[in-house]
């Protein structure tokens, strides 16, 4: 390995967040555009864009649109009647919210998982603690799973979370579900648990949607916490064009049998792909994959070289977690990418 | 006057907030259609919507596309250096946050005035209080002002607000200036205010742009106020289209001379218009117009039946506030309801 391949793996730029396709263009200016960006789980095959009425964006957004939305995802997620659906712009805006409308002492978090739950407890004055295994969560004040899990994919059962969600009821505390990934595996949902005083469940629309910069989002949850997080959120925070788009999208179930079913066969692909290129897949779920390799940040390096983003994770230096490639020409890359000598 | 016409002039559908024509035309299911929507200070006129590339929607908005939009504002809005801006979901949106990253206890708001202001501090547990004049807020922890005010378009110069401004600053309290509707005066702004510690500065994008349902806003304020209302947020707290709209518009000085001038020759046209009506024109800005009239909910019911949504204020029941008809035929259908007999 050379000098040049020396670059840092762990930059904040790049690591911080998926998606920093910026921070990789200034730290590999010389590899081949356009960057195959595989950091996110994002569904590189969104749903397809409607029309949208030009009052989407003119007027501000009303009940009728709002009420819209709600009946659609309603469907979509299969919400019990006896929990209140509230939308916001962005899952990322509830995991910023939780923690100053339902204030918590000790937060535990099940980890290793998406840094942004434990970093907005901390902010808003919360002890976090990461803890390894569900049993781990009894004694705290709140309690947060990602669920399947970002980046590992672990996936815990309805009939897993019950006691811990009964337990939160009971005396006051609140479990944080989130739900961001579950869109194309509905089945295993929890959210026959969102109606109860102790649990919020969160989804997330731009995933799976392959809509990410819509910002559109929700929370599960029992009425008095629904009234608490709209009053906290305020008026008009989802934009109009977001209740256009997402309202047709969530009621559209051919589409995400379709783009579930396409997206379970490029996640084999994807592993297979990693496994010839000397990586151990360890799980993820079908937006993404996460593998070990024992010279992952050089693996890093080398494919940024190539124009391919993967997501590195400073935490855990053999880990990299690898989107799917959006059509045949990002496979050829990321292919002879993975084959690339340092 | 018949039965028929003594229809709930304050219900909370129709007042809570302008711009609610799913509840007006529940309440008049036989009013013509379309309605005339002037309940707003929403611009009839947007800025016209450029295509926006594919990214916008599926990729999560990254720091390039943050910077377009900071440097497109800078210049609208003739932000100084030594101020930070920060952009989020819409005006409102800044509304909601300041009580809770900036906490006060006692808090003044210069009134009469949009309501938004005194409910979001009290729901953060602050006690508020409504005064009549610049010079009573200066005892106040935080103090709110309008300006130019909305609904009566009361104008205080930079000069006025200086002293207040400094006297925040100099005792860690803190100003808020809601600059909501300057765009079409931005020689009377106070953004030379901004950068000081004692100062937040809010600015709308939608209202002037025509394009409310984007969800775009900001706030101006030293360095050290911006990054705690950042960290609040979190990260895509502004959709990818609102990034890809706003900053073309707000670099568009053309439009927005050629758009003021517009407005500006509407709002004479209004006033007259009222004038003629028997309303007493009491001022705004040239996105609405404040009018009082001796039976005004009586007008305003007439003007609902004429399918025209007006905007009333029940703390005010002679006053109602009118936006600019979009074309010919919706002023010709204002003036028409004007002329209604009850």
């Amino acid at each position: 390995m050379t000098a040049h391949h020396a670059r840092p793996v762990a930059h904040p730029g790049l690591i911080a967040h998926g998606g920093r396709l910026d921070a990789a263009r200034r730290l590999y200016p010389d590899a081949p555009q356009p960057w195959i960006d595989l950091s996110t789980g994002i569904n590189p095959r969104p749903w397809p864009l409607p029309p949208i009425a030009p009052q989407a964006w003119t007027r501000l957004p009303d009940d009728d649109a709002f009420a819209a939305l709600e009946t659609a995802a309603r469907g979509a997620y299969a919400i019990p009647d006896a929990a209140a659906l509230v939308a916001g712009g962005g899952g990322q805006a509830f995991i910023q919210l939780l923690p100053r409308v339902f204030p918590a002492r000790h937060v535990g978090v099940l980890g290793f998982t998406y840094a942004e739950h434990a970093a907005c407890w901390a902010a808003a004055g919360a002890e976090t603690t990461t803890v390894d295994a569900l049993d781990d969560l009894a004694g705290f004040d709140a309690a947060v799973i990602v669920n399947p899990n970002n980046p590992d994919g672990r996936l815990l059962t309805p009939a897993d979370l019950a006691p811990l969600a009964q337990e939160m009821t009971r005396r006051g505390g609140l479990l944080v579900l989130d739900e961001s990934f579950m869109d194309f595996t509905p089945e295993a949902s929890a959210v026959a648990l969102a109606a109860m005083e102790g649990v919020v469940l969160l989804r997330s629309f731009g995933k799976a949607y392959g809509l990410a910069g819509l910002r559109l989002g929700f929370a599960l949850c029992a009425p008095a916490r629904a009234a608490a997080l709209r009053a906290a959120m305020g008026p008009w925070a989802v934009s109009g064009p977001a209740l256009a788009i997402g309202a047709p999208a969530l009621a559209d179930a051919a589409w995400r049998r379709a783009a579930a079913k396409a997206c379970a066969a490029d996640a084999a692909r994807l592993d297979a792909l990693l496994a010839r290129a000397g990586f151990t897949p360890l799980g993820g779920v079908s937006l993404f994959r996460l593998a070990a390799h024992p010279r992952a940040a050089e693996r890093f390096a080398l494919l940024c070289e190539s124009g391919v983003l993967a997501r590195a994770f400073p935490e855990r230096p053999d880990w990299l977690r690898f989107g799917l490639p959006a059509d045949e020409p990002a496979w050829a890359r990321l292919s002879d990418a993975l084959e690339a000598r340092g």
